[in-house]
């Protein structure tokens, strides 16, 4: 059976897998991840198979397994298994033949279905496994089995079914073995706890079986299943439905978090539940997702209807991952659908997945701000231990304060033996100016004037301050340089004067002395809120005397702004033949890292992505230039890179090329690679689908404070529909080729904007000749 | 593909499986299970299944996962796994069809050998795995895959190999995921350390391939890996060849025992083995074996072959677990062949297994006896911790100093769902007069006076004082008695004067007054030495006072010694029904535990083990009398029951009923019942098989420190050959239904035994007409 991932358009909705493959266990795991915000959990099948990865993680309930390991999302005891016993044998798809076999999300409402005729021996039975985490009752995840026995003599089945506190995280352990127990007779219940956060979980498990059977309790070790056996008559149909739900002690929407409370309130909410079927609960979940499919939704008219899915995928997965309800959580670089990067948060969020929510949800967006305000204090710790004052934010971030919790040691050198040390957490330093763009952006999008005074400034003059603190002096060529870092393209690491790097520091800095002036002529209290931080009239001169004076790389004769001081210096190498493929494997069969890192060879969008984000800095030509010299030389080797390179070279009037881009992107998680997606959907790229449909091809973006709309389609368009919220007020665009039709309930205030460089002012409607 | 064992008279030395079955992969883990006494592994399959218990084992190097959990063997990561892609898909038996499958543990030499030949698709292969932990090199353990196309075509082949750490004791992780290496670029080392008794691990693996192939080194979270790729031509036979070997910081082997030197001399025993063969390694292990099998031999001419395997059977299993090395540990309840009582020692120890190492082995048995004299600590402290005086010896042991490590908590309750309290630490008390009797055993059967004046007394005295402690005084009856105990029957806990305490206790006791006129008499130094530490004249003044008042139940009117207080009113079932069956289980379907409890129905042998332990105290009359009443209500629903009732019926002339119990005692492992040794093999109940053969049939006994011989043949035997030390001297046994031969060199000392209460001495041979 291939296992390849199946689209339709005829079902707009669906991801589907048609045929099933156990060395590919991986891709629907994580492509079809189910989530609400609160919890995530890769869509394992319910039998086990080897290679498997079953994971369910609860947003912000970060451990660490011991001092030499970094904190991440553990992995909850699983709660989707079946063990299934027909006739006394272990049923598997590895045994016996498989007809019918589909596997599908339903990204309206994060419905997973899976549905097959199994034939073993003289036995048939149709199987349809059902299965979903509440958009609505975040707690609660339902899962149901429906058997069918297509044969004409009666089968013998055995479910095991309940809670298993046996997985870990590759190994690492995060929980204790808990109290466990049946509560009321029929609510099975564990109580792990995180072995050095001390989060209490609560986990409680119902069974509804649609006919009587005899039942056997059973606890291992982690562990509490009940045993079902019944007989199933030919012809008969049964349902085996499960209702699983998690509480932590670190819940917001609970008031008392003792365990005694924590339990009751489990137990309660499945008893209150106890009267709704299956699909009352699903169609609960399924009204909660309908939504967010209202607010702004998106509709491309295009010869090529996965587009349209792509932008489903993004935005069902962007709302899967979003800790929406708590702004002491941010997103994973893989969301909460896989151990990678162990749940922990980078420039992903700033950089790739913000707009979305700036533009779209700014209620969530603030929660992700936010929570870059609460990590102030890590960030403060992280530029205190390496020497520099203000706030360094760290490049991976778990609990706010935490601060830097980027590992430091990685794999082993196979020639050495040596472990190898990973720099990211030291010197990837564009994170700090990363954040601070991030921030500013969000503030220019939302309006949010009581963000920005109470918390958005103070980040910014934060920022700054580090910036300042970090630069060195270089006495021979008489200005600031920032030595030894690890720009946005990571093959290049202990780099001088990373263009990104200087230019978003320069950024950081002068828009700081910017807002010290405005501050002090427009809003005393906050001055002087801020000058008790931060002695403002001193940072001021501080920051003017070295942003004046930090290097900024110049464009070279031939008009290259300089990745770094030694990029433009090393080898060359035609990637051509290379690119052709998918990956870059090959690549790196030919050659090693350390080889790589001595030739002009980029990872992802460096200087490019520069001038995407401050277009005002660079002129066209120039930019050209740049995507012409560097995209050649870049392997894409990172999910963060093609959605920079579609936008910037839609932007360049280069559309079949922005397009070719937007199909590469689109299909980092939804493509035919089967093994890409196996640590987890790429949260970025996801939110660089977004941004690719609506700052790209829409061409809305945020430039210097303004807002500027210029759309751009593809040859392939023919419509896009879409919309955003600016300033509280929500606008509707309306894209054709040759047209844009912007409209915004006319009840609110007016909204200016940009377009090829002349100002519009939208009350109502405004249509824009393309 | 049936999988139940197979046996067969032509391979005297092989237990064999015939076919596979998923469901019933602990059975051969455990009882195919290897080791050399230094580290025990379990034999799960090369390629891995759902349902599999991986497990290796480091005798002694106990940890607790955290102050919840009791300390354990923490399971070892995995050296064996092999994953073998066959054309890019993953080998598993449950894909295609599998002819020829064998998979046996020569008992000889401890070589497993799996082969079969693998249909998939247009692929036809032929396997065969080889496996062994080397008993000449502890550290040392091998395999080999040998590989043959029997196809016309090339097939390719990958195989991923190497050590991996993601595995765990049931959920709980006792390894810090320590650094990893390839050294001198050819093994693998990996170097875990368990989290609380930081015990550093070296593991370390050297690949041999008979042809090259393309090899690329893959690190993951806790694994190293080696990715062997090649083509298998038509009809080429390849072989593949994994070393692998673990040391530790608490090896008594080593005298550096940095972590710079453990690497060096890890890689150094594999680089000193480098050019001998697989075949070689093995001769050399091969012929380690054939010593242990030198020493002693047993024959039994039996119309059952089976009866002569069994021996093998267990005596393979006793010096696979015994850690022969290190008199700090001990044998635990499953030995290393699982996680089963998580690898700590019981009375199992002395009452079931030193009774062979005392006989056949005394330098093992002293380590075994030495452990003890090293927990009087830790024995001490549980005496305090319990209010009482002297050496209380732990129900369940790990580390010598440890003390009491039986676990506290036990499963949740079905109906309250509130965890059950394990009574065994707390009150199962005869271990201490276990203990007392094996110490006893191995001095009478040895005549080591060096142990017996510099540990063995001390421990004597000790653990009297401690029954001294215990006894409360009952002012009503003016006698001293034994309150809220669990004897050897668990099923009844919390009762009074539990027959085989009282007495066990009252022999310790009264011994320890013996000791302490002898020492004082003929032994002046060690009397001084010791009434230091006790105040020898006050303790015997107590033993005196009290071991003449204790409370010793005696007969009934119909000559029924009360298993406790309350036995003999409790309600009678006819258990003839259950019996039948194999298991109880059959019992607990119809009654639950507290049911049970409060009916006349015993576990395991209790008065009756009583009876056999010190068989002077008792007459014919009586023990048949309590043979009749307790035997038709004990489920043997222990495997420590049938060996005790095999041996007792034996001595009581019901040689048929004493076959009979052999028979099922040797199949607790080797028996047809799948399932029960999942856990891992029954080490007291293999002890056991060579106590029904040497001490039952072959009436080998040592009582009240006189040795006594007096042998009945069951009928199906025509010849029983055995030998045993005692008092340094080597005796050889031929038993014939009407004739016992003794033989002994004549050079050393000339040995007085009993024999139908007739002494007898043996300077070089004596015959007896039985």
């Amino acid at each position: 059976m291939p296992a390849l991932m199946n689209y339709n358009k005829e079902k707009p909705w669906v991801i589907e897998q048609k045929g099933f493959e156990q060395q590919y266990l991986g891709k629907t795991e994580s492509v079809m991840a189910l989530g609400n915000g609160y919890l995530g959990t890769r869509s394992s099948e319910e039998e086990s198979y080897i290679g498997e990865k079953r994971d369910t993680f609860v947003a912000g309930t970060f451990n660490n397994f011991d001092e030499n390991e970094v904190t991440e999302l553990p992995n909850v005891p699983d709660m989707w298994a079946l063990e299934i016993l027909i006739n006394g044998e272990l049923f598997s798809l590895s045994q016996g033949s498989v007809t019918n076999y589909s596997k599908q999300l339903n990204l309206k409402n994060g419905l997973l279905t899976r549905s097959f005729i199994w034939t073993f021996k003289d036995i048939q039975l149709q199987f349809k496994f059902l299965r979903f985490v509440s958009m609505a009752r975040k707690h609660l995840m339902a899962s149901q089995l429906t058997l069918n026995n297509l044969t004409q003599k009666t089968i013998n089945i055995q479910i095991k079914s309940g809670i298993n506190g046996q997985v870990s995280n590759e190994g690492s352990q995060h929980f204790t073995d808990g109290e466990k127990g049946l509560m009321n007779g029929k609510f099975i219940q564990m109580m792990p706890r995180t072995t050095h956060s001390n989060i209490q979980f609560i986990q409680t498990v119902h069974h509804l079986l649609s006919k009587s059977a005899t039942e056997r309790p059973e606890t291992e070790r982690r562990a509490f299943f009940m045993n079902y056996n019944f007989i199933l008559n030919s012809e008969e149909i049964i349902s085996f439905e499960k209702r699983a739900s998690i509480y932590t002690s670190i819940d917001n929407d609970l008031k008392d978090k003792s365990l005694t409370a924590l339990r009751q309130t489990a137990v309660a909410e499945l008893q209150n539940i106890d009267k709704k079927d299956f699909d009352e609960l699903l169609a609960e979940s399924t009204n909660t997702w309908q939504k967010i499919w209202d607010k702004h939704p998106i509709t491309i008219q295009s010869k090529n209807f996965k587009d349209q899915l792509a932008i489903r995928f993004a935005k069902y997965h962007l709302h899967a991952m979003v800790p929406a309800h708590d702004e002491h959580m941010n997103i994973g670089a893989k969301g909460l659908s896989g151990e990678g990067y162990k749940g922990h948060a980078f420039w992903d969020t700033e950089i790739f997945m913000l707009p979305y929510f700036n533009f779209t949800h700014p209620d969530i967006a603030k929660n992700l701000v936010t929570y870059r305000y609460l990590g102030l204090d890590g960030a403060h710790k992280k530029a205190i231990s390496n020497g520099y004052r203000g706030a360094q934010y760290p490049w991976e971030a778990a609990k706010p304060a935490d601060g830097e919790v980027t590992p430091i040691w990685g794999a082993a050198d196979i020639v050495t033996g040596q472990a190898t040390k990973i720099w990211s957490g030291f010197i990837e330093q564009h994170i700090t100016s990363d954040v601070a763009f991030g921030i500013k952006q969000y503030i220019d999008v939302t309006g949010d004037d009581d963000f920005e005074e109470e918390k958005g400034d103070e980040i910014l003059l934060d920022t700054a301050q580090f910036w300042a603190s970090r630069l060195e002096y270089n006495s021979k060529q008489n200005y600031y340089e920032i030595d030894n870092v690890i720009g946005p393209d990571e093959y290049k690491e202990h780099v001088n004067n990373n263009s990104y790097t200087n230019y978003t520091a320069h950024w950081n800095m002068t828009y700081a002395i910017q807002l010290i002036e405005h501050l002090k002529k427009n809003k005393s209290p906050i001055y002087k809120k801020l000058n008790k931080k931060f002695n403002l009239v001193k940072l001021k001169e501080e920051l003017e005397e070295k942003s004046t004076k930090i290097f900024l790389p110049q464009p070279t004769k031939a008009g290259i702004i300089p990745q770094d001081d030694s990029y433009l210096n090393k080898k060359l190498l035609d990637l051509t033949k290379y690119k052709e493929k998918d990956g870059v494997d090959s690549l790196f069969h030919d050659y090693n890292l350390e080889q790589v890192n001595q030739m002009q060879i980029t990872k992802q969008a460096d200087v490019l992505l520069l001038m995407l984000l401050f277009e005002g800095l660079f002129d066209k030509e120039l930019k050209l230039k740049n995507f012409d010299y560097y995209e050649p030389k870049t392997t894409h080797d990172s999910s963060l890179s093609l959605s920079t390179h579609a936008i910037l070279s839609a932007d360049l009037g280069k559309l079949d090329k922005s397009y070719d881009f937007f199909n590469k992107a689109i299909n980092i998680d939804m493509g035919e690679y089967m093994k890409s997606s196996d640590a987890g959907i790429h949260a970025a790229s996801l939110g660089g689908i977004w941004q690719m449909i609506v700052m790209g091809f829409g061409g809305v973006r945020m430039i210097d404070s303004k807002l500027r709309i210029e759309p751009h389609l593809p040859k392939d368009w023919q419509h896009l529909d879409y919309g955003f919220d600016y300033h509280g007020e929500s606008i509707h665009a309306e894209v054709e080729p040759d047209k844009l039709t912007l409209i915004k309930a006319d009840d609110g205030q007016s909204i200016t904007f940009l377009h090829n460089g002349k100002e519009y002012t939208l009350q109502n409607t405004v249509t824009i000749t393309l």
